[in-house]
């Protein structure tokens, strides 16, 4: 096994992907963050009726998406097709899940567009709720699901 | 308490901070990526010869903090003046910590940077190697510590 | 009178403000789309409910003034303070306007960027419903008051 | 009718385009910038022999079709294939109108592409202006045609 | 002497600047572009009548000043209260150079500004006329001046 | 002969493409910057141990790539392929050169991505050792080949 973004001599570069084929691909990816309770209480009275944080990190992690290919140096730029973000609330654990699904028709799989996406949604998610709670942590962020592509599906 | 990013009728904006003073900010925030032993051993080996994949990761994060608020909506843009992006590797549990410590001169803080230096710099490891392990699995991203402004010191 | 954009040769430049002074600059600006009845009432009963066109297009309008000198060939740099961007329904001529406050601590005025937000917040509107009505049009577009700086107050 | 942008339950999404077919699409859409004849004179002296304002104008709006996907939520980044702008002067009424037409081979059409144009180009002589006449109106911003794709030709 | 964008164990950081003064600071860079002369001669009888290549890559030159920050990994962000592009044709060494001005008040410098203006420039100049010369080279791209800050002034 | 990039009457615009095949096109440029010996073995020290410039210089080059048509105004954006970048000293002239190699499938060629990650990388050297050597030059940036597309081969 080696790194595929360092050619022989340790250099980094931008993968050749101009061989593979353009297919149907999916990333499906994850995380949480995790507050106290009073914090989950005021953003779940906002979704209700007004101040809705979950909203605006939806958007928010929606637009990274498209911007992942900026910030991720050797990452390839892609045209997405399709991209979904839910957050699921679990008030027992005090904490909050983001969940991304991207899909492109491409040359390149999309696993790192889901994974931004849920790293700004929840990023978005502590920015608006640090001036009652600082202590907010992010954690769990993953990919749970992958499809299309050479190395074909994988699952978490 | 109530978030301040809400108005009193719901409604999102970007707060008002033109009467807060302008005082030096500092924020240190963490995070940790968990992979395989044997990926661990390819990025140490990289490290110490070629194919830098933390040198490469390190860039990214420092970058991230230019761009943090174009990615989340009301945070506040501003002109740093201080970026520092450190690795650590912990063998013991086939590990990488990246900690991101941002400074300003303004009027607002700067958690949200040093929060997104992190979470680019760890999503940065996880391109590199995602070839070779694609369950690496970032956890633990918070802030440590934030210093000046109205609300002062604040220690995790 | 001439424009201040271009030297004495018709050259255009990014116009001189080092000599002005640092003051409180704030800048309203407003704009209107008309559309179907039946398409108004289709944003409406999300807003109520689900579906919330005008919070993302909030969104959409208080991320644009963070890009405008990105748009806007000469416009200069900004560190804004504060924005805030409401939309009002207007039934009887089944209009929806956006209004957009813009404020800053700088040298320079923020018109072009209220202006953008009121753009870019309507564009999303007409993005979000061009399924169901593509005739919509973008009316007045204008600023309504400007303050600070040397020319001091305007009141369209 | 129901907006597509949001799904059963009332979350917003980019909406999926992957099974769409890659077709030549073309969007033609219009706006109008109305001033003082005063203002409208020195543009026009500027066209003709220094201090070109619609060039730049010009300039500033097929830029901005380049960027439409960052400022719009949910608007699907594509690439373009052709970006012309024209600007008319209309002295009687003493207004100048931009009209931009975009097109793409691709899986979904360039309407907000080509309004983007629009609204930048027309923002950008509101900018090298202002200074003599801030008074100037944005109206009549619109879609005027549309070809390509499911829907076919659609025309104001 | 040592590279001040590493510290003492040879990892980059963004420089500390926060205990610079804000002074009012200036940089002038300049470079050319060497093409053949029937190249030369459609490009001056462009810039006479229409077709303006120097125009437009005049407003790339100072559009690329606010962009700088977000391309050169270490350097920070700054607010710029002034830009200057300039061309001039060399007939007889049938080439055209450009050079470019960028002052700011801020606790850093702005060679790099001024030097991406004039790179960005000549690859206007370079795209606008590739088709029909595409062998130009771009020479001499350098720091002619710089003024203010704790280094003071430098004359190349 | 004559420049594409504007039409009949002299307005600029981005050239139609849409009718053009999509081929594999390649373009590789190159580019020199000239420095103080002792600034070259400063550099050179660093990439044996510490202090990577050229490491990070290739990064820089690399993202450049991706944000080519946002800095060039009638250039198409493209998803690229591949993108691969080279340092390599010649300390007799105590100078660097860099060379980049870019990829596409699409219906525009790649010289200006090639152009533009030759200049970032150059530049972002000059910024890393300007504090110890602010005279170095540019020089030499050209494209060296390009393949595919109607026209062909071309070499220099």
């Amino acid at each position: 096994a080696e790194l595929t973004h360092f050619d022989a001599t340790g250099q980094a570069h931008m993968v050749d992907v101009g061989s593979k084929a353009e297919t149907h691909r999916v990333a499906i990816a994850t995380g949480t963050i995790r507050m106290k309770p009073e914090t989950l209480a005021l953003i779940q009275s906002g979704t209700a009726k007004k101040g809705d944080v979950l909203g605006i990190a939806r958007i928010a992690a929606i637009m990274a998406t498209k911007r992942t290919s900026e910030l991720i140096p050797l990452c390839h730029p892609l045209a997405l097709t399709r991209v979904v973000v839910e957050f699921s609330v679990d008030a027992p654990n005090s904490s909050i899940s983001c969940t991304a699904q991207v899909e492109t028709f491409g040359k390149t799989g999309v696993e790192i567009e889901a994974l931004a996406a849920v790293q700004v949604g929840l990023l978005t998610v502590y920015d608006m709720c640090k001036a009652v709670d600082r202590g907010m942590v992010i954690d769990g962020v993953r990919v749970l699901e992958k499809h299309g592509g050479r190395s074909g599906d994988w699952v978490a």
